[in-house]
């Protein structure tokens, strides 16, 4: 992936964050301090309740400005391809009888070298999918990227 | 995620070989060099070549049986899974005019504490998606797990 | 689109009313005054509450024949196909933490020229969808179509 | 829907576009001549042709800068959201039997009344979808609206 | 299922068809006689051969009038439901690199008691899907039903 | 289908016991005696009663042990898929307005010649899908299947 060269890889600091958390995450990808970011956990059978959590992590930590509709509609759709990672495309959790336990991230700042390309946000999850019972689960994974 | 006591996190093993590669994966990760595991590459615009790679992979290392339909029923699942990740639900890559450019891994072993679980399949895709022009795209992942 | 000569364009009629409204579609459209239509607005995070709204709207005035299961099936099928459009295919709304603010409009009649086509369906919904915040939504638009 | 208080329904102009050409349309909204827009046709089976055509005519109409990865990603996904209503979420054309004969429109502008909002971008098909056969086809409608 | 003391089960004639042939379906159902009926066979990785294999039969056999849209219409439609059934919801065969091999019933007639519900069409394949390599592979069954 | 003579269509036999009953299904494939089988009827708006009633009459009939994740894992992969046939691949049932009513069936046996195919899992459903008002529905199937 020659890409790599034009692009800072963001995403894969997003699903650090969300698989082995800050300190591991920065120490593998030092370079990357520069971008904001939070994490948070959320384990529902409701999917809204695992969007709400996301939106309200970000806006309180001021990763995006929940007074600017085009950042909230940009994070919506990272949240959704995510989600959709998360769900197999199904977008469904409890409606399905299944129950998600999930870490997630949020980072946000500018992923390539020509500063007009602006700002860009990703979004991961990672954790279990399972039946609403312990150790009835396996694990999951979604990552969506959008620009802001 | 009080799951992670009952059971190896063989999907994070297998995201971390995707992002990462072999080496700074099982560092991270040393206990899980039990666990069965291939890594390559594929770019396309037709996701057939996507799937037939990781299968051919997975035969070629002698990851699963070729001779064993169950074996190919339960990795194929497992690839489509992640590419639904991949894809974000849309199972297309060229008929909606993107590209792709993955690395993959595939891991099997027994993530079970209880060995009556038996062995699993974890599949992961990390890489870029976008148009077919150099630069014009993002980074994308999806992670797929499966009963073998 | 050649087509057009062959059929009314009773579909770009439903649109003109859920856009505009009775009056100005009836005067850029004047000869599909014999085609029957009913017009009305709905708002919810409830899918089922968007798809009875239309449902008792058309039934309540006579568009469609409560009684027989046929004409309850081809409009069920056309309001499917326009929520398709209003939710991109995903067909959830506030299961994915979304609200819809709608017009919606239904037509009957004949649109093709060869009468043994019968009669058609056209369900059209005009509106905004977004998150659960007055002014954090953009519009959105859907158009089935079905024979009876 | 009193969000239309608080933004320009330039979904609604971009519609009309699709539906009746420019002129008809800047008569019924001439306060949104401020937009920049093209409109085009396109006829195909093949679904890539169809976000090819739209890319093209945006980026040749300079509606987007064809350097810069976001525009490029923000019309790709307004493009494909519009295609998702024109294909009742199924994103196939040729793959499932049909053809679909459409025009389009791209619209670029500030639709909300708060500068900080930015600029958006609305996509609008309207056409025919059907057999491969003359007049064996019936209407068909999709929106698409993303920040840029 | 009280619901079957007023209607004819059509779609379980359709799929005793696909199942067992003919004679078989007839003996289990014999007053079903008085539906119209075809079955063929069809194997492909392409679904647009799947789907005009079974078009042309009901075409060549006179159970639709390929002169009328509206017969053409609602085949089409019940043929895509049947094919989400064999394909779980994904519409794809050969891009996702599986193959089918299917047996297909066509029926058309009156199931409802009420002769005003009219003429209603059924569409079942059974057969298998699986991987491209013979014995890779399990069943798969889908029923579609429409008016006409 | 040359790949019948390769496995025992224990597919078939699922939709059999749910079109029939077991009587008639035996009658019709009598060397199916030796797989393990269950059936039941459910009727809802609501998905996750249709899969719970599925996976209760499974586990106490000791078709699959509820003890081992991996045998509740593929039985509600199978139930899935199933429901995916049912629900034309929108998995939504009061969602979107709907109700279903069907009979089921859970087979479980060795379908392929080589035993070290191993076990597999065949889920059927039919009944009626239709409006919540008796009589305003039509039939519906789904088959899904998977080794466990």
């Amino acid at each position: 992936m020659s890409s790599e060269i034009h692009q800072k890889s963001f995403g894969k600091y997003a699903t650090l964050l969300a698989l082995l958390g800050e300190k591991p995450a920065l120490e593998l990808m030092p370079d990357h301090r520069e971008f904001s970011m939070v994490t948070g956990k959320v384990g529902s059978m409701d999917l809204k309740k695992v969007i709400s959590s996301v939106e309200t992590a970000a806006k309180r930590n001021e990763l995006i400005n929940p007074g600017i509709y085009r950042e909230t509609h940009a994070l919506y759709h990272a949240i959704i391809e995510a989600a959709e990672g998360v769900t197999h495309g199904k977008l469904s959790v409890g409606e399905v009888m299944r129950t998600v336990g999930l870490s997630f991230s949020v980072v946000r700042g500018y992923p390539y070298e020509d500063q007009n390309e602006g700002e860009w946000l990703a979004v991961c999850f990672y954790g279990t999918i399972g039946a609403p019972i312990k150790g009835k689960e396996h694990e999951t994974l979604g990552l969506g990227i959008n620009h802001i």
